[in-house]
């Protein structure tokens, strides 16, 4: 599997997280969480060098944990304080210690070598901080399927009209040209719809006298958080990529964890220009994302299956392909960078 | 495993299609299979070349098969007709079309090459389309066993007395040697049981005056297809093998579909000449034959769990075995002069 | 997996015997078990040599099976003795039959070379046969754990603390050093705690007036039955090992029977010298070990869950380990000498 490590992903939303012993898959690798006495969360290998015992299965006493099987501790850094039955504690006894980044209530985790732990990477978002946008924690969906199948749907706004017919999509989508630029990071996919009627969500929320102009922005960053930018402007402001803070303005946001080569977690929230304060209008957003997002899974999760059986890949590119070709190519590349290394 | 693949198989009894799309799995491989509005069955290859996803997910419309995750639309003869976003449908795009035949309320696929498809192979009987005879469907049984073993068992008389001791046997069956054909196609096993009296569902149906002669024949037609013609005449008939239909004459049919290496579909029917027209009569038929193949699934399924374990099979051969050796024989040719060409 | 095959195994209580046919698994090899008319217990391998169909699925028929199959008829020396449809039973058509003994309501089997069955070496307690012990039989557990992990956590004083906190053990064990001798069969740790109150358990049983001096010794018999000897004694009389039967004594006795490299059964009973005859204190020990032994099923599954994931095991040893590490070297050991031969 391609992972790439040097690089954050989010272990959880901030309320995950509490005194108490969680264990968490990330990138194949176990690990268990706490959060300290004073409040920092603590994410270490989850697995004691003694006899293998999953270290979340013992209890968390003072800021440390203590095995379950032979009582060995380990401190919050990772390293191995007291073993029952012998004064030396050799230097060789600890566990790892990883990097871990917490904001805007999302934890992140990096998971690559701590040496070259970048904290001016984590992803960050200017709404996420502004007091003229809501935010909101969703779910954290578990897909059967690859993050990079996860990944490439949230910079696919083709498959929209397709999978998701009755809440983000409509047929008149398929027509309407998509743009890309994939050379940067983000990787971008994006298209208007001018002059329509607007779409019973944003007629909603938006209080719209005629026709719109609608778009859709899919930014993928590497190497897996997803925000997908979608709004709405009266036709006659005649809108701009860089004037859709004046409509009603939403992200999507999906932070994935891939969990096992085959197996994702997607923890996704959203953001408004409208409706703030609303605490019902939040909820109502839940509802059709939980839809639209269950939708999703399950043609992701088929696929999955079927490349189970084809390790080889489908023999088949598309010119709607382009971002998802380029996402694929550049995690490759990070990868084997990483790997040669 | 040894699939003969230029050989018709039941994809199913006609009234399993209809104008939705249904997953079926034949010798491993993924077929979606639908009715056009004209009522020709269609079989075409289940996943989509561009992302995998098995069609059998998609949309039927107007006899097309629009792919549910971006909407690549395949025709009956397997070739894409619309890719949305892109003009040109390039000819490679494509999903693979198998011949299909349809007869006596039974499809038929061919899974192999298509140019070697030969129409004059499909198996027939002269009874399933004479008024004088009744011909009823059973049930399609799933049996978690290599089609070999399913298909030995057809043609192997000695296990009615221990695997079916209530129901098709009894013990006296045990010491009647059993005659073998073993050259043909069918490949054949039968035996007489004289002067007996008759088994009590033939004296129901039979109206016997005083002891019967009972034959059993057991045809099994390469690759999957297992005819068993057994009934019984008055003992002073003295009938013999040219004579059958002077007595109350029934054939159990078992059409093998090979699922995976080790999952069988056995579609299961019945044909008779007496008490022809009578509905009670097949119903009651049923229930005997649900018990009977039951008991053989149980054996069946247990000795797949054996040969599991135990990929070099059984050390020991019997002189029962006669017609199961010869059939595995032959399949295994079958399948290397497939494989050599 | 390292098994060693020339060694008594337990096959289970001798009240799981009886005229019917059970299968069981040991060492990953099936076997059938009956007992015979004259009572005594066969043990064969479970397979017919025809079709491999189990024998269990058979008929046990005047102290043979008869397959369920065909009919092939097996003694319980593990000959053919029958084979419908032939006349001559070939030499060659036979089961492995596996050497039996039964002593104190207990079955053992063989699982090695035949010509080399020492039946001195069936596991034997003094105390086993003592009227003035009483021993009873508690339960099969069957754990998902391989037996080395599940026999050294037998031959480990230093586990009771940390899993066993409100059972077996408490903190203040966890200081009391452990002795070891390494060099025996049975393999050997124990300790005692000296002039500390009696705990509960012993309270209960004992009728202590004031301090006592505890003790616990693990022995290990190779290859996988454990008996730990546990008990107290007034303080005032200063035990010794060799006066343990002055005390109130018990035995935690545990025949482990790999099932699988992953799976065991661990049958356990106790013995005591305190409240001969009186069925009620039985059951109230079994209700305590059915408590402590969960806790260790939960423990050593987990341990094996992560061992799967690492094959090349863990890296750190403690000074605690001197028994395991013994343990497991003598375990390779006479399991490569076997293979070597």
């Amino acid at each position: 599997m391609d992972f790439v490590k040097n690089a954050w992903y989010v272990a959880g939303w901030s309320k995950e997280f509490d005194q108490q012993l969680h264990p968490v898959r990330i990138l194949g690798e176990d690990l268990v969480s706490f959060r300290t006495s004073t409040g920092d969360v603590t994410i270490l290998q989850d697995r004691c060098p003694h006899k293998l015992l999953p270290l979340s299965q013992g209890r968390l006493i003072d800021d440390q944990i203590e095995c379950g099987y032979h009582g060995t501790t380990f401190g919050a850094d990772g390293k191995c304080t007291h073993i029952p039955g012998q004064p030396r504690v050799p230097p060789t006894a600890c566990v790892r210690a990883y990097p871990v980044y917490e904001r805007h209530d999302i934890v992140w985790v990096w998971m690559g070598d701590s040496e070259k732990v970048d904290y001016d990477a984590v992803f960050d978002l200017p709404q996420l901080a502004d007091p003229d946008w809501e935010n909101h924690q969703g779910d954290a969906l578990h897909i059967k399927s690859s993050y990079l199948n996860v990944a490439e749907n949230l910079v696919d706004p083709a498959h929209v009209t397709y999978v998701h017919p009755t809440t983000l999509g409509s047929a008149d989508h398929a027509s309407v040209p998509v743009e890309y630029e994939t050379k940067g990071d983000p990787i971008l996919a994006w298209r208007w719809i001018r002059n329509a009627p607007p779409i019973p969500l944003f007629q909603q929320y938006g209080d719209f006298k005629g026709n719109v102009d609608r778009w859709q922005y899919f930014y993928l960053h590497l190497p897996s958080t997803a925000v997908i930018d979608f709004g709405s402007a009266d036709a006659d402001l005649q809108s701009t990529g860089d004037r859709r803070h004046e409509g009603v303005r939403m992200f999507a946001l999906h932070f994935l964890t891939p969990v096992s080569a085959n197996t994702t977690i997607d923890r996704w929230m959203h953001i408004r220009n409208t409706h703030v304060d609303d605490e019902e209008t939040a909820h109502r957003l839940d509802e059709i994302f939980r839809v639209a997002f269950a939708e999703d899974k399950n043609i992701l999760e088929a696929v999955q299956v079927e490349e189970d059986k084809s390790p080889n890949g489908a023999p088949l590119q598309l010119a709607i392909d382009q971002a998802c070709i380029a996402y694929r190519a550049r995690i490759k590349q990070l990868a084997e960078a990483e790997q040669s290394q």
